[in-house]
């Protein structure tokens, strides 16, 4: 399989940045397999989760032998810790940089279909929270959506303070995260609801847009610590209409559930399943 | 010449970061040539610039051959837009990481030196700031500074306003930075001066606290656009007695300035210049 | 994980050559874990199959979490597709460079026990082959051998004209291996047995020279192509009794069958299974 | 500047394969600069000389400013120490690797030109003999020739004997080359004048097919121990007519040279020297 790693200087996030992608363009290994069509590759925006980075699709799941089967090129773009919302203040502009300038680029380097349908994103955890939102807003650009537990989070900071107080000294771990990060994320807990960041609110605008909307793949582990607010963002989608697989099963926020339900998305997606 | 690309999980970003790396330990190549040693190696911690990123040292500069030349272990880590200061609100600790994790993963992992006049920082604008700071605030850590085209601009923006004002749509391009953007990154400009981002303060407290100096070499080409504020800090520190080499010459912000100069500034730090 | 990229220029291979390694290095990541240890990592070179890579392990398996668990330096070198022997024609020496160089390079950089113990050779297919004839050619070296479906052809190929008639035009296929392709890798098919490219020679030789014998697990799935030259390694082994693991189990020629068995391997080299 | 790394199962080598390419694809980074084209790119192959590998280039040259200026896309892949000659015994065929296999991939993955004259062969050394024998053999490929210091060195060996002896244990050391090394590299040598790996020979076939020649641009320093070699196929270039750019000066077999030449050579290529 064709496994790039590139970096190159991106204009909204004001730096270079680094890529990992697959593109499924080897040609016939074994005798008998069918040459290599050359239309465009369709393209699947994949986002990693909080702490992690680029390579976490390659190295964790079989992305690289889905690609091939469902011949689609993959991007795994670095979100660090942003949930893929524009950090204005730091001139750090991830909603831009994964819905615009990183499409944009793909195809102006690879060889990639324009069309809308052929625009997939999808992401795990803090990644399923940034497709999501990036389908909703940008239902011009991505055809469909995969999000896997999804880190729907703001419902739950929406009731934190605004003025967060710091938090103690020798308290919360490498994983810990400080009050201080989600207001500067997301924005005052007090103008979530209804904001461009508030997921359900997203939904709903663009249902009432009439605009087409993204195919919408989710799923959760059961007991995953994240199950509650996928059950309410599908609750929500159920009664405004908005038609989406939804899949729950045994599972926990692992790669075990993610490398089960890239697979079965990717089926879903070409109506396999 | 052995160069390393690494990533790992940085405890005080919070997050996967990458780090290029060359590590001087092939063996003789041509007949004649000596034997390798089994001293553990010095290390040099070398910095990025603004909108860069870990892998510009290896592909802008001749590093890879002066590694080898001067036996010492070269890492370049990733600072993205920080100015290598903690970003305390996001969770991530740039200087923490630079002056004490970075350190220490090394030391971990590869056969270094724990020396601390084994211990070098260096960097070119942004990163020469961040050489200077790191040196001047971890006087323990750090035996030497090397510090290329430093983008000292700490006094310029602490005369800006502390609440500023949004950038006028379709300003600044990819390149311009926000004032949103130098407030996040360095506080309130009103409590710049004397604070712990002030280089001239920082050395100041060093020479008052008695403890042992890092040997410090500054270049700035006297065409750079960052000329003023390295003769300043060139000035403040002959004022105060700290003992330093500083050169100018010919020279714009560029690779080529400052290739000549991480050349000059090892042989400096080897007593050969 | 800490994940390694390099490349250096190999004495024995007279190039650049490249290798993945994974390094357990992180700190402690949730509270409560305990702090790192400073003793010296053990090593494990991991040996990929005919047509693969370095990046093979790590992009097919879970070696990335397996090394942690199990607090294992991991090396995966490139053996293109020589079988892990000597090319004298061509000065291209992969026995020496996997089985000298390489060691002495990871211990020269990182920080790795120079114990025999402590020193593990694996691989999979043709680098199951590679792992199984390194350690029974060098049981100074290697403490203990992971073997995976191993490409015990030696047998097969000796029965093969040492003159091979050129392939017919069009067959073959990319997998399709000429039968000059083994003439060049083996040497002459009529002088293989008893040679030191022969397994079973050199396992005989090893228990008549009374040197140490690195302890050895076996794997191959009933299914796999590879099941009968594997099993004939396994009874000669029993014959001149030569301790070992081995075990089969469904399975087929597949990383599925791999990730498996090198989690069950290293299971079994720390004593838990 | 977008820089890749990227790895794929070469069907001419067996074996995955790894390649550095870099494409002209970043937006204007500063206000004023021309927004992108979307004309496909022209593509160089530039090739590593011996003991090298596919990141030399980007490492040790300005490759990257000069693709970004020149808009040409450069792919330097990896000839391991094969001279670009197919090694049909191992299955490894470099020559239809970089003359057919590559340039096909790039056209199918990246957005290349397919024109002849859009597609160059470069190369230093090992790669500069790679360069012109390939665009010799192949000029409805290549619409140009780029060749540094090139390794012309088939007159030479075709005096060596057909067996060869082998060479005095410990003599030689990492970049001494077996007197087998070349037999198996380019053949008997009793039969190397006239045949496709006599550079000056191809070049006869060529002006005598009345193909359309690729254009040349030949550069040897006046004291680089291959400068005979250079200057005798100049002459016999000179002899048969084809017209080619020639070029010494002061210089020995070194980055600095090839570096001063890859920029000019891509200046003649577009007309400007």
């Amino acid at each position: 399989m064709a496994v790039f790693e590139f970096s190159f200087f991106s204009m909204t996030l004001h730096r270079h940045t680094e890529v990992t992608a697959i593109i499924p363009a080897e040609g016939p290994i074994f005798p008998g397999q069918p040459p290599l069509s050359d239309a465009p590759f369709r393209m699947l925006i994949l986002l990693h989760g909080y702490s992690g980075s680029h390579s976490d699709w390659l190295r964790g799941s079989s992305i690289e032998q889905l690609a091939q089967a469902h011949r689609m090129a993959v991007f795994c773009p670095s979100g660090e810790n942003s949930f893929y919302i524009d950090d204005v203040k730091r001139d750090a502009l991830y909603e831009q940089y994964i819905c615009k300038e990183l499409p944009e680029f793909a195809r102006r380097v690879f060889h990639i279909s324009d069309k809308r349908e052929d625009c997939v994103i999808g992401g795990l955890s803090m990644g399923g929270y940034g497709a999501i939102r990036s389908g909703f807003k940008h239902p011009d650009t991505f055809g469909a959506i995969l999000a896997f537990s999804s880190a729907l989070i703001t419902d739950g900071i929406s009731h934190m303070p605004d003025e967060p107080q710091p938090a103690p000294a020798g308290q919360g771990g490498a994983m810990g995260m400080a009050p201080s990060y989600f207001v500067h994320t997301f924005g005052k807990p007090s103008g979530i609801i209804g904001s461009d960041v508030d997921p359900k609110a997203l939904a709903t605008q663009l249902m009432e847009s009439g605009a087409e909307r993204p195919r919408l793949y989710m799923a959760c582990g059961s007991e995953d610590f994240l199950i509650e607010p996928n059950r309410d963002l599908h609750r929500h989608l159920e009664s405004i209409g908005y038609e989406h697989s939804y899949t729950e099963g045994h599972g926990i926020h692992s790669w075990e559930y993610w490398n089960e339900h890239i697979a079965r998305s990717l089926n879903w997606l070409d109506g396999k399943e």
